[in-house]
């Protein structure tokens, strides 16, 4: 708000980060603050600038983001999606001229709160090699899909990147000094590499031909169809990290909610049976059980809710600190010794 | 015909069995014609029945397959989604008592060529492992999106399983007596293999945990879920190779079609645009450029055309010819020596 934000923007932005913290999903909360900020600093982000609508149909909508905050313009286009889906059972929407929306889970949830299936999925900027390839053309497109189930605790919310893994997960065995898997990054010529100094791209989930990656490949394009190609914003090569006013990111997302009543009465039953079915599958390692996705993220929302509170790092908490001091807010209080989870 | 198929329904059946074989996608083409009459002599497959609307508004439709022939209830619902997204932009169609459709690319191309992007995927037995589990829960569930440009040879068709691979492709490795890559395969307690006699269930895209194998186990779910689940026939555990009338196969397949042209009116601009960077991307090996989806059935079917016709093996060619002569038709004519790529 001191940037010029409506307060409903702002609250908007606040939340998205919390629920990517209480999630666990930390590269999507918080810590991002800073970066967001500086894109509304230099004007590549304009949250005093209003989405609108520029085609629709009582089933899609083609939606201009107008440059706000990602997930300002994520609830606008989900919201018109869910309306959509209670008339005609389905609603569809593409926007083009957004930002970084976090994480995708938000978007998702908010149609499988009131009992639909809910889809998101967004571009990014390049960083994966296609199979065969030396450069990167395409990004992690993130992709996810919630479905609800009778029990709450029993609904399906995957949200992935389409590359193997992120940079984040990288970072992490940099830190740690430890060699990657195989599969995950490729050298700056495009080679499959184990070696962390070398990594220089991400490689599609798959990773090799002969491990089928071009299926990952295949994934990464799908959503980047669906989201620049279909958005008419920025798509594959031409999405960069710029943090530029002069190029803003100009970023695609796809949302669709479905109103699974429309189909199997019994859908939300089915799904109960389903993922029940998952998880009581005998496990090859039996202190680990089969999951299905979401169960993550409902560990670690239990955890912060016995801990009474998400927990950050000591340096976090300072770059908190620094970054109401700049802005001449109330700085968050700790509430007692704090520790981020790796 | 001779079984009691209308006409236009064994044209149908004909048509997309040609296709995928035209494709070199042999799985899905003439050799599983036995199986397919198998199926209808016994009942489980029944060409007498119509598929029907069981509900619907403008934008999305669900309906009984009533049991009649893969390709016949694929085309049927695609019609119907890409009738509707002409007039909302989006028609959606999830189905169920349907039988395996074959090749997805059949009905994805149905929107393509009038210049929509078209989606089909299908659920299917199971016999995929999900991460960390012992047994299979899950089908290798195929998915389809085809996504036109503006010169025809540089639009997108991706079709794949969800699986790293298909039983098909550990068969040929089977006869040639390799070693399998990892990734692909599971012995029968669901530990990652690479010895064939071993190979008993299949991989998801992925592989193994620390190769993100979740992520193909999360993709295989999201067609179970908008096939089975949203469809309300058989789901996950309960879809078996049967080939029984006492419990017909009941599969599930989701459709939709997408105008562009209601989003981003430079669409199939943008596509072949991509789809230039991508197969302009410097290749790691020289000789095998970078492709896009949809490349290599292009290229095996300049080579039908420029053979004069689609080949086949001796030992499938005798099949043939018993089949026409169990069932008192004209058998196909060979033109000449002809022999089955692998």
């Amino acid at each position: 708000m001191s940037l010029g934000t409506e307060e409903k923007h702002a609250q908007t932005m606040a939340n998205t980060l919390a629920e990517a913290d209480y999630r666990g999903r930390y590269r999507h909360g918080l810590t991002s603050l800073e970066m967001i900020l500086e894109d509304v600093d230099i004007g590549a982000c304009r949250p005093d600038y209003k989405p609108k609508i520029l085609k629709e149909t009582p089933a899609i909508a083609w939606v201009d983001g107008a440059m706000n905050l990602g997930p300002v313009v994520g609830n606008f286009c989900m919201d018109i999606a869910i309306k959509k889906a209670k008339e005609v059972g389905i609603g569809w929407v593409t926007c083009k001229h957004s930002n970084d929306y976090g994480l995708s889970t938000c978007y998702a949830l908010r149609a499988y709160n009131v009992g639909f299936i809910g889809f998101a999925c967004s571009n990014s900027p390049a960083m994966v090699v296609p199979t065969r390839g030396k450069k990167p053309v395409l990004g992690p497109n993130p992709i996810c899909l919630a479905a609800p189930s009778k029990r709450e605790e029993e609904g399906v919310i995957m949200d992935m990147t389409t590359s193997t893994v992120d940079w984040a997960e990288i970072d992490q065995y940099k830190i740690k000094g430890q060699e990657l898997p195989k599969g995950w990054a490729a050298t700056k010529d495009g080679t499959e590499t184990t070696d962390i100094s070398q990594a220089t791209y991400l490689l599609p989930l798959g990773g090799t031909e002969d491990r089928s990656g071009y299926k990952g490949y295949n994934f990464i394009l799908m959503v980047e169809i669906l989201c620049g190609i279909l958005g008419g914003g920025k798509f594959g090569p031409y999405v960069k990290e710029t943090h530029s006013a002069r190029d803003p990111a100009n970023l695609c997302h796809t949302f669709f909610a479905l109103d699974p009543a429309k189909f199997n009465p019994a859908f939300k039953l089915h799904m109960q049976d389903l993922t029940a079915a998952l998880r009581s599958t005998d496990s090859v390692t039996p202190d680990t059980p089969v999951w299905i996705a979401g169960d993550p993220e409902r560990m670690h929302m239990k955890a912060v809710k016995e801990a009474g509170g998400i927990r950050y790092s000591k340096k976090n908490l300072q770059t908190f600190e620094e970054i109401a001091f700049k802005y001449g807010v109330t700085p968050l209080k700790a509430k007692d010794s704090c520790y981020f989870p790796s």
